[in-house]
């Protein structure tokens, strides 16, 4: 016998979502289903909320309520620092760190040719556009410490040189609380030849 | 900065799904958030639809869409056999299985008196009902081989024992494809206890 057909649908389309196989989905499903309505009826206004009660930041391109989104619109913030991201997540991750006060830009992906997305489909031009307003000292590239992520920063190096502002990139090291044993080489080379005197 | 609310709010409810933690659902939200609307309405109505579009069918207690489900109404099913799960997710296991070709008995739940889950709590006086009315020869107990299955096994073969009806459980035994090396000693021991001849 066939899953009925409310239940084969919504297992199919929770396994639509990133890391949820048709096993997961299937609890999922079946979890939604024995809920209270309640509870289902938030989930649901809170996932169309998500895309209708919110937009991308005009500036920064960060998640935003309004126009302009709350680090953009802070006072309190170092507008001369410019933080550049691959995306909204890694916002959070940043901002959880209470280690940085500048602002972001959100680039929406890099590079990858594999992929295809191309120079295009990143938000570089408007960043262009933001460090021609000559209000910026430093941009510090925060992107993945992957092929992509460096292939990235480089190519954005470059179109930043002419400009005459810092860049910098985020530190690769041994990850804090990780174990030198047990970290791989190119990691601990990079450790050893980014050493700093203490 | 806290994360802007909508997006706080979709990970919070996201996080209640089993399985499902802090940082899955963040990475959730945020796919959500840029997926196309399509999909985004496609799935919350998939969700909706699944408390609103289905119902406990009356006999089994089993996912329906109609008062009695797809299984229970089939003239092709053996009514004389009636194979008692946990679960829905039993169901679709057994179901996927093509080797029963009886009807169902979803309890919803087993005796675990330590989580409060009790004799009235389960769908045993249904059970009992339905054995009332005769047509039944077999009853199937397909709980799971853990402490709380095994004990709501006893009890209802205890209750069902007045009847005269022959009552079996699903075997235990060595997975298909397992090993027996690395099985654990009570399935090994039970394996060898249940043998059978060829």
């Amino acid at each position: 016998m066939q899953i009925v057909e409310p239940l084969q649908l919504a297992i199919e389309e929770l396994s639509k979502l990133p890391s949820i196989g048709k096993k997961t989905a299937q609890r999922l499903a079946i979890f939604l289903l024995k809920s209270d309505k309640e509870y289902v009826s938030k989930l649901v206004t809170s996932i169309a909320d998500l895309k209708d009660k919110t937009r991308s930041c005009k500036t920064c391109f960060n998640i935003s309520v309004e126009e302009e989104c709350e680090i953009c619109r802070s006072p309190k913030r170092d507008r001369s620092l410019i933080c550049i991201v691959e995306d909204i997540s890694d916002v959070i991750a940043i901002e959880n760190t209470n280690e940085f006060n500048g602002l972001y830009h959100v680039l929406g992906g890099v590079l990858s040719p594999l992929s295809g997305s191309g120079y295009e489909n990143l938000r570089i031009k408007e960043l262009i556009e933001r460090v021609k307003k000559g209000e910026i000292n430093e941009i510090i590239l925060a992107l993945n410490p992957d092929t992509e992520g460096e292939t990235t920063s480089l190519f954005l190096a470059k179109q930043l040189r002419e400009f005459d502002i810092k860049i910098t990139r985020i530190a690769r090291g041994l990850p804090i609380g990780g174990d030198l044993e047990f970290a791989d080489e190119a990691t601990i080379g990079r450790a050893v030849l980014n050493r700093i005197s203490i």
